[in-house]
């Protein structure tokens, strides 16, 4: 441990650099308009491998944006771990509410402020460092591959394809991942769940050409309107929602999951005055932890249709449209309630409108044992490095690779991840502490170490 | 009428080019970035009425977009006619669905496709060339008077003021409008009735920022959400409004207005074919004509919330926002409809979110008589250039200009319209029949003609 901290104390503000050169560059993977700074990203990303001491390092390329490759095979007989990050970031927009260009990164009260501070360019480069401090230590207690994607937030396309036909260069004992975030740094926790997504868009349309609604209004079915109310009945009172099927296969959990789940630290009226709300939100009869960490949920995440620019138009507009997802929980599939949804939307159409369902995609829920090697291996760094055993918790983020590496290699996964729930993922001002960044790269070692010792 | 003819068929060609002159400037008033184009077309309408011999023409600066006016005083013991018409437009968006540019006017199979070309310019544009007309041929049978705004798109904010101000100079027998519709050119029509205006937009705050919907869903009430629901509930299962007092004022009409009004050419499979939709839509217990000319309505114009660019953002949104207008009839008030509205929405909102109401603007509903001298002027007019007697109609569009004359000035209108429901209005492709044109600069002396010696 004091080797870790000196190494990580004699190159804090090279760590510190490096990542902001890999934050400035604005890897946008939904808008095609970043493609080429995606590009460059991956290109980053290769040569900061290869610097750390990584072997065979190259940047695959795939029907999308490309996959970093990179290892480091020191001896066949010691167990290997596969790290998984992602370089691309969310869009930025609305723009207007960045206190700071979101792709030049700033510091202010030790947080750094930039897109992708915490999801996930400061996390998985934890790892990178990490690995150079054992190389260059000499202290790699296992073999280490790294698979660094750019297309994690636009649902990983191409990434199934790349695990199947890469089978074999992918094998490994445990999955490490640092895209998930703790309690607090007081309260250090794993994330042992994730859930399964399913993105959608829907278009209803009206008449064949925007109308006045003086000359047409009243006569004709409005498409807001339509759509407004078929959103409107995907909840009912009790915010349960409302397609048929939607909760046949939801695994329920077991009291003592529950009690384990609720044990975790947490204050509902911090939570309500962090996000300013009177009233928390959500399905009658689960706690939030519950509502967030273990049920499914839909959530409406862009509207928009008719005249939205400045003052007033009259207008009975042709189309609406809504981008729809839904947080998928074991065992439901992500396939199965896209079509459900998809059917369902086209069922309580009126006749007065036409209604397409687009599928974006999709990713399937996990739960990662509490029992495994590797937890416990991640449960000993963290109570070495924090002081404090770890709790486990039910994330409700969703992050496909997980159950991909599962059905495709077998291998389970570890979220041993730094950030936090205030850290504004997918929000303007998103920021990371430079302390949870230092602390990964401290701990990440420790993995390795304890990863070694209880795999012998 | 021949000598009408003659000098229209003379004059032709420079009638239409003025007229593309007209509406080659983009005069938005709807947005800012028009500004110095709405003031030219100003200038342009005035230097127009000088031309076709108006005296004391000025362009009346007001706390917005300046009013035309101008006058030909002839003889103090004929009646006096005040044109109202106005030279701003609706926003042309979206651009993408107009197949020629909206300021570029465009000739196909007889038809002037131009923003503005049927609303209003094509038709307050008749009036300057009907009165050079009758200048030129020395046929003015009354005096005239040009009111011509700059802001009717946007509510007309400075015109009350300014009627208030100027109502010595405004004095007049009547007050001739073209800025409606007829049935078609088959079924000439005059629209007798016009249903006011609430105009407001609505903005739904949940947390104060966007959050990760995996993070947060399910746990936060969603402001495109609540939005919805709220929209939702604003129609019941027979799309009557739902809004407490709502209705409490509505005047019903009488068997015999309903009798007359069905009585009009309507083809309900045409106009479902016309708009591409399998269904109408509307109030229960009214038919479609009942609908749009007689009846209260609400239409959402716009709604925004989340992400809305390409691919997808698993966002949770801070806001969601609409934009919402009430059509309103006899003796409904702007005023009170946007008060009950905006007490409402504000009742109806959940503890979870907090709601604004902004109130836009709004006008007065009004129905003008079909006995005053000025209608039979009309119905004269159209009967001799038609070959065929005006049927009377209710439209569903406002005017808010109509009532205003008669609280302050006292001083009735009549509606002569010779657009089509199908000109457009407030959508992509918006025109003019070429034919229309003409045939309202022949049929407008007409009625200075009658008006004159049904006065006597």
């Amino acid at each position: 441990m004091q080797e870790i901290k000196k190494y990580v104390e004699e190159n804090k503000q090279r760590f510190l650099d490096e990542l902001f050169e890999l934050l400035r560059f604005p890897s946008v993977s939904a808008d095609p308009k970043y493609k080429t700074d995606v590009f460059k990203a991956a290109d980053f990303v290769a040569e900061k491998l290869k610097e750390a001491g990584a072997d065979q390092v190259e940047v695959c390329q795939t029907a999308g944006y490309p996959i970093v490759y990179g290892e480091k095979i020191i001896d066949a007989s010691l167990p290997t771990i596969l790290v998984y990050g992602h370089y691309d970031v969310q869009p930025a927009d609305p723009l207007e509410l960045w206190h700071t260009p979101p792709f030049e990164p700033t510091i202010r009260e030790g947080k750094i402020y930039a897109r992708g501070s915490a999801d996930d360019k400061g996390q998985f480069y934890m790892h990178v460092k990490a690995f150079e401090l054992m190389v260059k230590t000499n202290t790699l207690a296992c073999n280490v591959k790294f698979m660094i994607e750019g297309e994690e937030e636009v649902g990983s396309a191409n990434l199934s394809t790349f695990v199947n036909v890469n089978a074999e260069r992918l094998t490994a004992d445990v999955v490490l991942i640092s895209d998930t975030s703790m309690i607090s740094m007081e309260d250090p926790s794993i994330e042992t769940g994730l859930r399964g997504l399913s993105y959608l868009e829907v278009e209803v349309t009206g008449p064949n050409r925007d109308l006045h609604s003086g000359i047409y209004g009243g006569a004709v079915a409005n498409p807001i309107t339509v759509l407004c109310q078929m959103i409107a009945s995907l909840h009912d009172g009790n915010n349960h929602i409302t397609i048929p099927e939607f909760y046949s296969k939801v695994a329920e959990l077991t009291e003592e999951e529950k009690t384990a789940l609720n044990s975790a630290p947490f204050d509902l009226e911090e939570y309500k005055a962090d996000l300013d709300i009177a009233e928390e939100w959500g399905e009658k009869g689960y706690s939030t932890l519950e509502r967030t960490g273990t049920r499914p949920t839909l959530e409406v995440n862009g509207i928009w249709g008719g005249y939205i620019g400045e003052g007033a138009k009259t207008v009975l507009p042709s189309k609406a449209n809504a981008k729809i997802s839904l947080r998928l929980v074991p065992n439901q599939s992500s396939a199965e309630i896209a079509e459900i949804f998809q059917k369902h939307m086209e069922s309580i159409a009126p006749a007065s409108v036409k209604v397409k369902v687009i599928n974006h995609h999709g990713g399937e829920p996990v739960v990662t044992p509490t029992d495994s090697v590797a937890y416990r291996a991640a449960e000993k760094a963290i109570e070495e490095s924090f002081g404090k055993k770890p709790i486990p918790t039910r994330g409700g983020g969703s992050i496909p690779i997980v159950a991909l590496f599962e059905d495709v290699l077998g291998i389970k996964s570890v979220l041993m991840g730094f950030g936090l729930d205030s850290d504004a993922l997918h929000s303007p001002n998103e920021k990371y502490d430079i302390f949870n960044y230092y602390k990964g790269i401290e701990t990440l070692p420790l993995f390795h170490k304890y990863f070694a010792e209880l795999s012998k």
